[in-house]
């Protein structure tokens, strides 16, 4: 790993948590990474009151902003009507080169939207792209993209799927990323034109191309990228957080029911608690705005500072790889090549 | 209750394990109910055998069908090509008026191609949708289209709203079933145009849509029908059985870890039975094609006995219901008001 110094912006006021997420998350990102240096953006006040004494030797540079942008405004209002958010100075930082990445746990839309404005995205990027990380049976997949276009056309499933490759590739170290296009299963309709006309110039593509898989094959382990449109995508990835409330909600209901279940609870307790661990969605929290000429990660909007600081983790790394130049010369190269 | 006879005809053949799982499910069926009479159709020397000496009082009837469809083969083959499948002539039995409604575990494609072929679509339904109920949180919900259609229009998404109100009407006893469309939640990209458009159509209708609801509201209870369209319909439910998939194999894994877990894993078995019982997709098996001047039901092509009998019981709630005319009496209503 480089021991160059990294400096990442964060959007402290976006979030539902505000300031409570992000200064403990950042204060924890300093003691973790002693060539990461912050800047915090957003209303000095509130900031410097909850960082009250924390040294941080100079690491940590609060920038101002006057204001907020909200989970409900509008992304042209965010762009026209807030140019002094703490959403859009934080992009800004990037943009300037004063930071290499920015987070922001601010709504999808305007961040998207402002990103894509102050940052521009990279030559044969038509629309930048959602990604993150879902567990499987196996370990993690990626999936893109989750609700930044929508009526994807074949020409830009393939470039998510190079984008994807391509994070892959650098974040998990894997040489080969297995790519997948989701798609339905029945014969009498299987896919739609763009998702055919999309595995057809996969298949053509240098990257690993494994085919179809349907919703299920998400979560089975057997592909390392997970390609859709962002409308399918994103109801996938709702429909998921659905199933997996569900569930935690009946498991608790039945160890309710009596005394006896009660007791085999508490009992069970450990294990229980080690298996929620393991599918806790704040682990996951930090999706990569992909295609853009500069590194955006998208926290959950609710994230608490424990879940707001695993999307900076995200930030460092898509850094220390310099994820927008490789995925930029891996598309040149194989745009020219299909 | 009617205490009319009921005629239900089943494929025996299409699904994955034939005779083994439509036979048993058909005994129980004629056990539970004293007003049903069934026509089995498929290979006649096999169902004959699997039934032995099982006293039917004449109350099955078997009906000798040469071909089987598979799970492989394609519509247009199935439709074309074998004309004599236990398949075919199922649905030929509904279209004679011999049964009220046939049941098949056979491919998805080729079943809803031979079903619309030989029963037609009601007057003002376009394409059929495929329908079933999936639980949540509260109880259960209709889910439609889950696969039959692709692109679907506005127009499209508002013929499945009527026709899952009208089902969920009859069959759940609710007098205004809560029509929810699934969209995504992003301000930017709130919908494409179909799903806006439906919602401006619904909005005007009799019906009483409660709007927009994202995939982890399929879950939550707050609608008793959840439109959208086929691909997306299709994706969500994979989705979901693929996320209740992993986390049951992540919860053995648990369970297995050094022997305290496994003795509180033996504590907590009753109480983690009750709970899979209790999200068992067997339970919820049985899909209505909606739209056809008929009654099928589709199971799943790996349904066991208790499985497939789960599907006879909505076919004969549909018929005792009368759902495709109740479909056409209502549509027509809205179609003339909207």
């Amino acid at each position: 790993m480089s021991t160059d110094r990294i400096t990442i912006a964060l959007d402290v006021m976006s979030g539902d948590e505000g300031v409570d997420a992000v200064v403990p998350a950042a204060i924890e990102t300093l003691d973790k990474h002693n060539n990461v240096d912050l800047i915090l953006v957003g209303d000095a006040d509130a900031i410097d009151a909850k960082l009250a004494d924390h040294k941080s030797d100079g690491r940590i540079e609060v920038r101002h902003a006057s204001e907020v942008v909200t989970m409900d405004d509008p992304p042209a209002l965010a762009l026209r009507g807030k140019r002094d958010s703490s959403m859009r100075q934080a992009i800004n930082t990037v943009k300037e080169g004063a930071a290499q990445a920015c987070v922001s746990a601010g709504n999808t839309g305007a961040l998207m939207a402002t990103a894509r404005y102050v940052l521009k995205t990279l030559p044969g990027i038509d629309r930048p792209a959602i990604s993150t990380a879902i567990p499987t049976v196996s370990g993690h997949t990626h999936m893109l993209d989750l609700g930044a276009n929508i009526d994807s056309s074949a020409d830009h499933l393939f470039q998510f799927a190079v984008m994807g490759s391509v994070l892959v590739n650098a974040v998990d170290n894997l040489d080969e990323p297995r790519v997948a296009l989701l798609n339905i299963g029945e014969e009498a309709i299987k896919g739609n034109d763009q998702v055919k006309e999309a595995s057809r110039m996969l298949k053509e593509s240098e990257l690993n191309y494994v085919g179809y898989i349907e919703g299920d094959g998400i979560y089975s382990g057997s592909a390392d990228v997970v390609v859709c449109d962002g409308f399918v995508g994103n109801i996938s990835l709702k429909t998921s957080e659905g199933v997996a409330k569900m569930i935690a909600h009946f498991m608790r209901e039945e160890f309710k029911r009596g005394l006896l279940n009660k007791l085999s609870g508490v009992i069970a307790l450990p294990v229980i608690n080690a298996f929620k661990k393991r599918i806790d969605p704040r682990r996951y929290n930090g999706a990569s705005l992909l295609g853009l000429q500069g590194i955006v990660i998208k926290s959950h909007g609710s994230a608490d500072s424990f879940s707001f600081q695993r999307a900076i983790e995200i930030a460092i790394l898509e850094v220390t790889k310099n994820i927008p130049n490789q995925i930029d010369s891996q598309l040149e190269r194989h745009l020219v090549s299909s």
